[in-house]
């Protein structure tokens, strides 16, 4: 179901919205991630999208320490914003979701790309990495500076 | 106060880190501001930084409607995140802060540029438009991919 909004906000989605959505992702990579601390406080933090890992369930995917700041405040309050915006190309896109920290081996391996060294020097084996699965319910994306927003995306 | 951290991230800020930051904010200028609603979810959307308005006093202004999401969603929690990225220049910022609802007919008219008749065509005596000010009380930000962040800004 689409969250319903006041009149005249974007429209209902259709497959066209959700395939533009995730070129607009695509094209940006890297998401500002913003979670709510024990302060009430909203912090974020540039995280880089596992694009190799598709879009297809709604499902996006990156890579985290087992313990970070952002990993207790999502045990405490697993919803989570992901902001993906270029302001060259006026390409903006916010994502809400749940996100959930998975320690499967397996999986890590399989989603695991060299460039990751840049940020896990030890590599896919190193104890301290997990992944983050973040289960979309709702995104919206903009398109130019006098759009009003599109829902793409919503449960 | 610096927010402390685990060792090895960052470090105290400085006027330097401050002027960086205040530059990084201005070359991106649109933000993805981030509330808290209702259910627990957290939304983003695109906002123009008043850059005009300078960051002396920790301070960034934002003109929007007085009522919109956004500002029922600040008036139940007014804490929010604003994230201005460029991934074009790597660059990232994370800023937290408090924000307030101004309704100020000569602080909305000193504020005012034309280029904002995009969102608000009827000018600045609109009786829908309002400014948000947003008390920033933490600040990162990251300007290469390998970099760890730095504190730029606490209280
Ligand atoms: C580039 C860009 C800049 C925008 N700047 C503003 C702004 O300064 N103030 C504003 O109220 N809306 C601005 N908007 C529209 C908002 O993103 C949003 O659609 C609108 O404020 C309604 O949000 P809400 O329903 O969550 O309150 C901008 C949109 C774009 C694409």
């Amino acid at each position: 179901m689409v969250h319903s909004t006041t009149a005249g906000h974007g429209h209902s989605p259709d497959q066209g919205d959700v395939k533009k959505l995730w070129e607009m992702m695509k094209g940006v990579q890297v998401a500002m991630m913003t979670t709510l601390d024990d302060n009430g406080r909203l912090n974020s933090r540039p995280m880089a999208t596992l694009s190799h890992a598709g879009f297809e369930d709604g499902t996006l995917w990156f890579f985290t320490r087992a313990h970070s700041e952002k990993v207790s405040e999502i045990d405490r309050h697993w919803r989570v914003n992901l902001a993906y915006s270029n302001p060259e190309k006026q390409d903006y896109v916010s994502v809400s979701g749940i996100a959930e920290v998975v320690r499967d081996r397996d999986k890590i391996r399989f989603l695991w790309r060299d460039i990751m060294t840049t940020w896990f020097p030890q590599g896919p084996d190193d104890p301290e990495i997990a992944l983050l699965k973040v289960s979309v319910d709702q995104a919206e994306y903009w398109d130019s500076p006098s759009s009003t927003m599109v829902y793409a995306y919503g449960y």
